[in-house]
């Protein structure tokens, strides 16, 4: 069986984890990469992928026949142009979140794609997580019945610096739109309203950016749950990524990955693992799954898991986050249009 | 030294917990009890107590002078009248929660109470249970330094019968208020702001008797930091308590409290124990402790821990979050005067 | 219904513990107390309970009439004595353990006992303890089928001093024997065979004083099951009292119980409480619960629980372990006559 | 630089895992493998590796200039022949355990190995595991001081087929030799003296066979350290590996790895993932981790972690607990020579 031809367009540390997971698997080649700085440790980076194509220009890659499928990993403010482009050419779409700062844009994209039946998977890793998937599978199985609360903790080990801040269309759009993906996918269920409250207590310098680096999020679903997300660009102990869905029959929840189970008892102090320190760790095997994910719907053994709709759905969410906070009062998601 | 003479007024489930804890401390002495129903039950139940005193009218408890503290443990529509009664005289009062449904009147009180220096403790005995204490100290000393998030999950094992819902004064003022004082406890800040999301998802009758069983609470507070609360009237796998304080320098949290640590393996499952079933086994160690903390201040050896002005904040808290759910919109404390 | 009256022989830390306990237990009423060092701190000591006897004779406390029961917590080399002067007066007996450090003494106090048609209650305490009955029951409701392997884990804080050391008739009499009576309690069966290894790694000074403060000790049970202990005099972390039963369906543990189930999570390290400090934390609610069921036994409600046979084949244990350690061999307790 | 050429010997489960591995190790490229068998199963599954060798003669793979290292894999009877071949040819050996069945040909191979001056591995991979290497760097670092007491429990989910019991060299040769490594590999220190107890209580075939499937074994050590091992052919639950050391300072252990943090509470049960369910799922990436040493061994980057002499004395001890187990008693170390 030919592998299917890959482009990245966009190869800082994404780009290049979803590269070197390609080695691994089988069904996939890794042709060409592009990046508007083609520079010299690039270079040196890709010889081990004996790349047909390098180049600065995404569209060059695109334009390339042997590629069918790319990957979209350059800076958000690029995705709407070169899916656009992309989609126009027929390829298939690995886009990671947001799909665009815009929702409307990203509305746009989501029909368009549709129209032109490429297949298109946003870069929501998570759903892709053991512990995650397993609280899914939990709940198809109707576990704990009807879902009545949903919680989410989300905190980052540290802050990024003030450059990421910048181009990350805040908190919201940069790191909360994974948890109201994982709201959505949890549970199965449309967001209805959304009450933010925000904070700057980590860093001065971030509520000088005009970011916010805490929040606690209130939102209510289609089926009458109730979720809160709270989420804090700094937890010293590392990476806090629990979820906890509670339902008429139960409670799910999920803990921290740690690197070891060890556990050290000593006069001073019973000690255990830190969680896993930050995404590279805790999720670095969902990245490959979710790819693996996107290959098989290419080779259409599989249904899109994330959609242009979800992409579309968590901006429309971090829209509404973001509009809450600012005007101190809740807002539906109707009013997101 | 001669024993605190003691009268309780009001012999349900807790008025009978404070009589029976009073025998095993040797310090009090209960003397009388009253109850508008003062039946051939209580009657059977208050013979190892000998009492000197036993009415159905808690004025003639009030008016003994050997009584120099009294227990109101009556229904919460009758404390007003009772505390005025027994301040006018003189007596130390112990008041379960919430003094009144009526913030103004509590303040009323609260004023009251002070004028006369007599020792007043509400029954917030939460404060008391070894973890939560445990949180204090360590907030006390600094071990996360400066809070940024609290977290209180506070679920029933089940929903009470109507008649308790329809004079409980709904579930912000009769469940929730015990969280309310807990995050002022443990954050050691007052709240400003509260906004209430609230539904009825474990049982429509609830909902007929006009109150909600379940809640998402959003706190602000005035050291900035930023709080959740989340209840139900109904978790079939327990009494679930639990509380999260996050903070610059880490996060403390606390689980629920096992009857036993035995662990089952079996081929189907990995199993351990449920958490104790319902306040009185999770709690009942903070019961016995809050009388004693009351003894000793009126002894004079311990300041007020949990004070009329504790038992008024958590009111105005709770009548905010009513108006939060009623009105869909933030609610602001100084609101609420 | 009238009170049974007690006497306590042997007014030490245990001897006071169970005092305390009565105080709290409406079906008995401690009348008096023997101790050869009846000074000042024991008589002040036993204001509160309105003694009608306080001798240094423990004979003159048999004697008295209203005496219906005896609890002996005098040093282990004055039990048979009292055993037999109570048994001819036909006291029901509490005896701490070991009942002897002779287990042929203690076949014959068996026997007499047994005659004499007394209620006789030896004082391991620990089948009363929560977790352990619990254990127990999952056992005898045949959770994991038939037993193959039982391990327990039993480690003191810290050493004893030398005196107590030089009266204990070593660390298997004095702190194994509670494991061997805890093997046979959950597995249900007889101990076959026993071989112990045993060192001196905490404090040299316990080996001048010709005992071990470390061992293992591994056992074959009747029932074909294989067992394992391992002792040492000081856990430096606390308390350490684990079981874990495996078998053909499963395996269940209990782990230790903690004070509080705080977590705390800091750069530095992830923390949680130490286990309680020492058996009178750990144990004090089975030392309740052990006198209840004593005086429950007298009351003819329960069958005997922990009785001198049960006292008698712990002794055997020790003695075949202690031989064994000597001669570096397996020993078959029938050898042990 | 240019890649090591690796040939493997007998391509069953545990040679196909390392051929694996190798595909995603870039300092390596497997050449050639041979296996008795080389059926059309076999070549179908080696296509993916573009071997230049296939062969059934192990001879013909080890005589090839462009092999520097083979993986011996194949059944343990067959160890010492391909060794003494290999070693002749100056090849480097990754040898899967245990060395032979017979400690004395162990021997004379270890001297063969150090003479000839190649690198030799034993493919103890636990050494490799995550878990376990944290303990050992926790050991060097003093953490826990001077270790008094060692516990390991290493039990299988199901025993194998009545095939590979009689090819296994029995319960100690074959499982209990991981222990008897991770023993000595975690205390830093020889055993001295093995005593020994079995028994058949998961399938009496088992017994007819002539082996145990259930066993309890003590070691002592030359640091005065004592140990005990327990080991089930059968734990219904899964793959039960912790680890357990004690010493002067405190306490470390280890807990089974798990698939997920998912914690389900319900009304009848609080459960928690089972363990990973065998070696292939729990110790996966310690079979990475092995061969990148044996690799950086070779490149002359780390000195050898699992040496002949290694696997000798893992060999020997499980040669005295057979004894132990036959004849019933303590067996010191140095009467196996």
């Amino acid at each position: 069986m030919p592998k299917i031809g890959i482009g990245i367009i966009g190869v800082g540390r994404i780009g290049k984890l979803h590269a070197e997971k390609m080695l691994h698997n089988s069904k996939v080649q890794l042709l060409g990469i592009s990046d508007v700085f083609m520079n010299e440790e690039l270079v040196e980076w890709s010889k081990p992928f004996n790349l047909s194509i390098m180049t600065n220009s995404y569209l060059e890659l695109i334009q390339d026949p042997r590629i069918e499928a790319i990957f979209i990993c350059s800076p958000t403010n690029t995705h709407i142009e070169i899916i656009k482009a992309a989609v126009a050419r027929g390829k298939h779409i690995f886009c990671e979140k947001p799909i665009s700062f815009n929702y409307q844009e990203t509305k746009e994209i989501m029909e368009l794609v549709e129209q032109a039946g490429v297949v298109f998977q946003v870069g929501f890793n998570r759903r892709f997580d053991h512990n995650f998937q397993k609280v899914r599978e939990l709940m198809n199985s109707e576990t704990i019945g009807q879902p009545h609360l949903i919680k989410i903790t989300s905190r980052d080990p540290q802050p990024p610096p003030a450059s990421y801040i910048l181009a990350s269309g805040g908190l919201f759009m940069d790191m909360s739109i994974h948890d109201f993906d994982m709201a959505r996918y949890i549970t199965g269920s449309e967001v209805e309203t959304v009450y933010a409250e925000g904070a700057v207590l980590v860093d001065p310098e971030i509520g000088e950016l005009g970011d916010i680096d805490t929040a606690i999020i209130t939102l209510r679903f289609a089926n009458g749950a109730l979720g809160v997300i709270d989420n804090s660009r700094k937890a010293v102990y590392g990476y806090d990524q629990r979820v906890e869905i509670f339902g008429e029959k139960g409670n799910i929840s999920v803990e921290n990955d740690v690197p070891t189970t060890v556990k050290v008892s000593t006069e001073e102090a019973i000690t255990t693992d830190h969680p896993k320190y930050f995404f590279l760790d805790r999720y670095i095997e969902s990245y490959k799954t979710e790819v693996n994910y996107f290959v098989e719907s290419i080779l259409g053994g599989l249904p899109p898991l994330v959609s242009a709709y979800d992409g579309y759905q968590a901006e429309r969410i971090a829209f509404a986050a973001k509009q809450s906070l600012l005007q101190g009062r809740l807002v539906r998601l109707e009013e997101i249009q």
